[in-house]
This record gives structure tokens, sequence and C-alpha cells, in this order.
């Protein structure tokens, strides 16, 4: 008789908001682009949009308030936040624990990938910072037809570490990356670090909510990963 | 016999987040300021500390981290974050609704005031974009021995209208605001235009929760208030 043991899972990170501590000046680089653009947005409509594409978010919030955007505003939008973003970059830093979860994860040989809703460029400087190699695979929003919350970006982290996403836990700080995670049919961490409180993540399905990465690497085993030491 | 009808309430608003959307801007204002002094948070940290007085959410952060706060460097950093939020505030707007609101209430003659944990000379731009004109009491941070979420601002500004604080709710985007609230023996309007979730805010006792400015004002009849056209 075969015994089926329960192996440690695979770990796909959401960017920003979870690894990296940049979801509010995300947040105000598109209400300034918004506002370039004569859309008036209220900030905190925004700050619950972050995490989807660019696209996606302003099409979402441009229905909110009953405007329809053009594709060519959206375009014209998502070149803008880019712009506007690159002068809040210099304040960006990794969340507390970042560096030392990733480290410690590679040093335990657990495997994982990083998956943004992000373009690559944007990603770039992020991932520098963080100590990310090339030997981690990162799947960013143009390398799939849908961004979060379509599980296509876990889907496809899950696959270039060669994983089946039953055995992969999602970890991120936004609803959409949540909800992306139960549609891939995978379970989800929940982060704090992105802004969202506790009690909205446990609402959209998260296995368990720690304040940041530092909280998260103290509490691995909850996730059935091992580091020893 | 006689029968005692109920009275159309007061209101007592808060300011930033509330009516005017200064949210964001203030926590990276406060993260820069921090970042100056050598004091590093994350940025979600701030934001949940935003609506408390300036010497309060310094020591509060500071015990989060187990980093002490001289009485020095509280005093400085505030100093910094006025200085810093000067050059955020240009892209401050008052909410959706904020000044309609506030038009309609006067109106109707319905008493109100404004209750800021904020200074003086950081809430007047804020005031005037509101329209907001010297018939208003306005009560701010200097004026009281305690700030938010101890109840003496809201209860300084029930005293200004002549009002018994049982007669008053309190409108306001923060944990802070509703905790003041209750203390202070009064109802609570959380509005999610701060950027905290519905849960939290009805968590910590909102009597209701609205969006923002606009959507209380289409729901006044739920306080108790009736504007007549």
């Amino acid at each position: 008789m075969t015994q089926e043991t329960s192996q440690s899972p695979a770990l796909l990170f959401d960017l920003d908001g979870t690894l990296i501590d940049s979801v509010y000046q995300h947040v105000l680089a598109w209400h300034e682009a918004l506002e370039e653009l004569g859309l008036s947005f209220a900030v905190w409509r925004i700050h619950r949009r972050i995490g989807m594409s660019g696209g996606l978010l302003v099409q979402a919030l441009g229905r909110e308030i009953g405007h329809r955007v053009t594709s060519e505003q959206a375009q014209k939008l998502q070149e803008r936040h880019v712009a506007v973003y690159e002068r809040y970059q210099a304040a960006v830093q990794p969340l507390p624990g970042a560096r030392e979860l990733l480290q410690q994860l590679s040093r335990a040989k657990v495997p994982y990938a990083i998956a943004t809703s992000g373009l690559p460029g944007g990603a770039r400087p992020a991932l520098e910072r963080l100590g990310i190699g090339p030997e981690v695979p990162v799947i960013t929003r143009e390398e799939v037809q849908r961004a979060k919350p379509h599980p296509d970006l876990f889907l496809a982290a899950a696959q270039r570490l060669n994983v089946p996403i039953g055995k992969a836990m999602v970890v991120g700080d936004s609803v959409w990356d949540l909800l992306a995670a139960r549609r891939a049919g995978c379970l989800g961490i929940g982060l704090l670090s992105g802004g969202y409180g506790k009690e909205k993540l446990e609402q959209v399905g998260a296995y368990r909510v720690y304040q940041d990465p530092a909280e998260l690497l103290t509490h691995l085993d909850e996730a059935g990963i091992r580091i020893v030491d």
C-alpha cells in the first residue's frame, strides 16, 4: 500500500503591496494621470482597483462613475501612469521581511515565482531592490491574455515552476489576488501591507492573513512550509 | 400630557478623508517625513493611523515597531510633515458631494461643525476649497487637550453649536472618528472615502456607512435629517 504524503507547496507572489511597498505611490500616480486627462476620481476608489491590470482598472473606474473610457484614453492613461510613477519610485522600498523571506525560501529550495499585473518596465526596479535574480520566474502583464482577477498570471507562474496549480499557494495583498487564486484553484494568503483590511481579505477567501512578509516568514509552517535553520 | 418629538440631529464632520480627498497625500507626506528622520515604516501602517493627532500617530507607530520616539523627534516630525504635505496639497480636492452636502445642510438650517485632528494651518486651504465660511464652527487640534480617538474634539464642536452631544452625529472616515464618537456618547456615520473598509467601520460601531459625502447626501433621511427642496 502506497501512502500519499503532502509536499511543501510552491509560492506564487504578487509584487506591488506584497513584496514591495509601492501601492500608495501607484495610487497617487494613477490619480495624477487620470486628472491630466480630465478624469476626476476620489483617491480611495483608485486604491480599491490597484492590483488589476491598468486596462481593467481604467475601465472599472469609468464604469463606477458612469463614464465610458475609450481604448485610446485607456492607452494614454497607462502611458501617463508609467511616466508619473517614475517620480514616486525613488521612495519605494521592499516591505519588511520581503528580502529575508525570499532568501529563506531559496535556501530551503521551496519553489517560488512572481506574478504581477504590472508591466515588465515597472517591475524591474522592484525586482532589483528585492534581490530577485534571473533564476526566479517572473510573469508580467504582457505574457498573459488577461490579468488579475483572471487566474492567468498565477496559472502561468505555476507552469513555469513546473508545479501543479493545486500544489501552489498565492501570496497577495489585494482582493484581486485572492479572487484570482480561487479561480486558479489554489489557496491564497493575504497580506495587510497593501492597505486592505483583514476582514475584506478573509471575506474573499484568504486561507490566512498576515501583516507583511516578515510575519509570513515567521508563520510559514502554517502554510506547510518548513524552514530548517 | 406632553409628547417628546425627536429633533433633527446636528452633524459633526471630520475633515481629511471625510470632506476633502487628502488622506493618501497625508500618508505619503508622513512617510517622507519619517524617512528623513531615519524612521522607516511601511506605508499601510501610516494609513491606519491617519486621523489621530500627529503626536499620537508618531508615538503609536513607534510602539508598533518597538522604537521609542522622543518628544523632540515627534515635534520635528510634525514640522516636517507640514512642510512635505505643502507639496502634495495642490492636487487635493473636495470629495464628491462634499460642497453640495454642506450647502444643503446650511439651506435646511441643520447645525453642523468641523472637528479635525489637524492643525489650523493645514485645515485652512481645505476649508476654503469646501466653501466653508466663518459662520461654521471649526475645532482644530490646538483647541483641545487630546485629539481623536479621545472625544474632546467632538465634545467641543457640539458645545460650540450649543447642541447636547447626544443630539449630534459624527461623520468620519476613520476608525478613530468612530471610536471618538462612541466615547463622546453619540452615533457615528462612516464614509469609505478615507480608504477604510466597510467591515472595519461597522466593526467599530458605525451606525451607517456610505461611500462618500455624495452618497450621504442622498441618504440623510436615514440619519433623521430631512432636506426639503
